[in-house]
């Protein structure tokens, strides 16, 4: 999906919601155990009952490795089950040497070789940009590059200064010169709200990955003041709060009623700035 | 396996050769192709023909997922193959916030849930401690940092110099204090061997994951020169210069030879150092 599909998505479902497909199996409705893959259950009815609320999906990888080859195959069919009308973030937070990320480019970017597709994939800066490169072969699929991110173990590398700039504002000056941005985002945590006036003039026409409004205590409102442009330019997660909003029988229903509350509160956002 | 024992095996075998594991389907022996996972058997002989002359196995995971499910099957048979004798590594380089970290950390370390349980995983530094700390919580485990890497993009990031210190240094000195050398190692590529000296003042005790000999044009005397401590403190891996050593049905034997002559030198080396 290109910026201006993903922005046309935004503007028809009045939402730039994205929401984190994170499960962990102690935490399902208990109903779902007798499914054969009960997480594959739990995200398959998550997903038809937001899809027309959210412009994407993100699930983290890390959340189906740790069931090892049974886990994967819960991802690849959850893949398969995402509508063609959401933007598809795989969470995986990969960077390797040259040859090496071109590996993980194709394990989530090319279905021939892996079973998946995604249109985007979050990638850690560390390793610079031949690193990076290999994922911005794909036309169409774009690189979401970690620049602040939302956990306290940001403080210990990414907002040191060094050369008038700290390490994030590098992150985003220097990966800013390898693509435009139409193939590359950021993930900002909604917990750094006070940054994103900084973030915006550095990448004014970039999308930006927020995670961490909901569970991890970040604003909204906060987060658009700032971060909103003239296309959007947010995608913004919440994974827990709308996926374990209920873990009874109707977890689907209240997962959607969360999904609706910000949906809603999107919407007053985009009118407010003239978008739709 | 913990530090005492790893240099008890390197004073056994002689070597402190690590073996990466980065199969490509395209590059193997033909005549492997007629078996249900050619990847696999290539694995296997790989093992079964060098495990007397190697300390460590290193897979990279980008090799494995970049075929979906059923690299991640290989991956998991690998592991199982693997001598009790030998020190291994998932080279998966993950990090991410610290209840996700936690997933990563069962996926490499936790049997019961993923099927596999490395001795060891590759992690990137840049979301700081609570992206890191979820992987010490398992005795004799490792976490293997991301320091000073061995590609090109090394440069963009890693050695910017901020408040006396470059960020790689900033790296050791800081995670140098998470926990100590009997749970952490630092990667540094045996391409920056003038920066060897340097890092054995920031961290004397510590073992260093050494790639970027062979295929990649690193010096195994010049890393040496400066990295060696007095329990060796060196992992020093090659990939491509020993599993594609043939791509006939004489591929093992020529990766064992190739693992001999690293061996060798190895030993000659240990000896130099009076550590054997």
């Amino acid at each position: 999906m290109n910026k201006q599909q993903l922005f046309e998505q935004i503007q028809r479902k009045k939402s730039f919601l994205c929401i984190g497909l994170d499960p962990v199996l102690d935490k399902l409705p208990k109903h779902l155990l007798k499914y054969e893959d009960p997480i594959l259950e739990f995200n398959k009815q998550l997903i038809d009952a937001t899809h027309d609320l959210c412009v994407a999906y993100k699930p983290n990888t890390a959340f189906y490795e740790t069931r090892g080859v049974k886990g994967w195959d819960t991802l690849v069919k959850t893949w398969q089950h995402f509508p063609k009308d959401v933007f598809t973030i795989a969470d995986a937070k990969r960077g390797d040497i040259g040859n090496t990320s071109a590996m993980y480019a194709e394990a989530f970017f090319n279905e021939q070789s892996s079973g998946m597709s995604f249109d985007s994939v979050t990638v850690a800066p560390y390793m610079g940009e031949d690193s990076v490169s290999p994922f911005l072969n794909y036309p169409e699929k774009w690189v979401i590059l970690l620049a602040l991110t939302s956990n306290a173990g940001s403080k210990d590398f990414q907002v040191k200064q060094s050369e008038d700039q700290k390490l994030y504002e590098q992150v985003i000056s220097t990966s800013s010169k390898w693509t435009d941005s139409n193939q590359m985002m950021y993930v900002v945590g909604a917990t750094k709200a006070e940054e994103f006036k900084n973030i915006r003039t550095l990448a004014p026409d970039h999308f930006l990955l927020v995670p961490g409004v909901g569970a991890q205590g970040g604003s909204l409102s906060a987060v658009c003041e700032f971060g909103l442009n003239k296309e959007c330019g947010l995608l913004v997660n919440a994974a827990r709060s709308i996926i374990y909003a209920s873990n009874g029988e109707d977890f689907a229903e209240k997962a959607r009623e969360e999904a609706l509350a910000l949906q809603q509160e999107m919407e007053q956002i985009l009118l407010s700035a003239n978008l739709i």
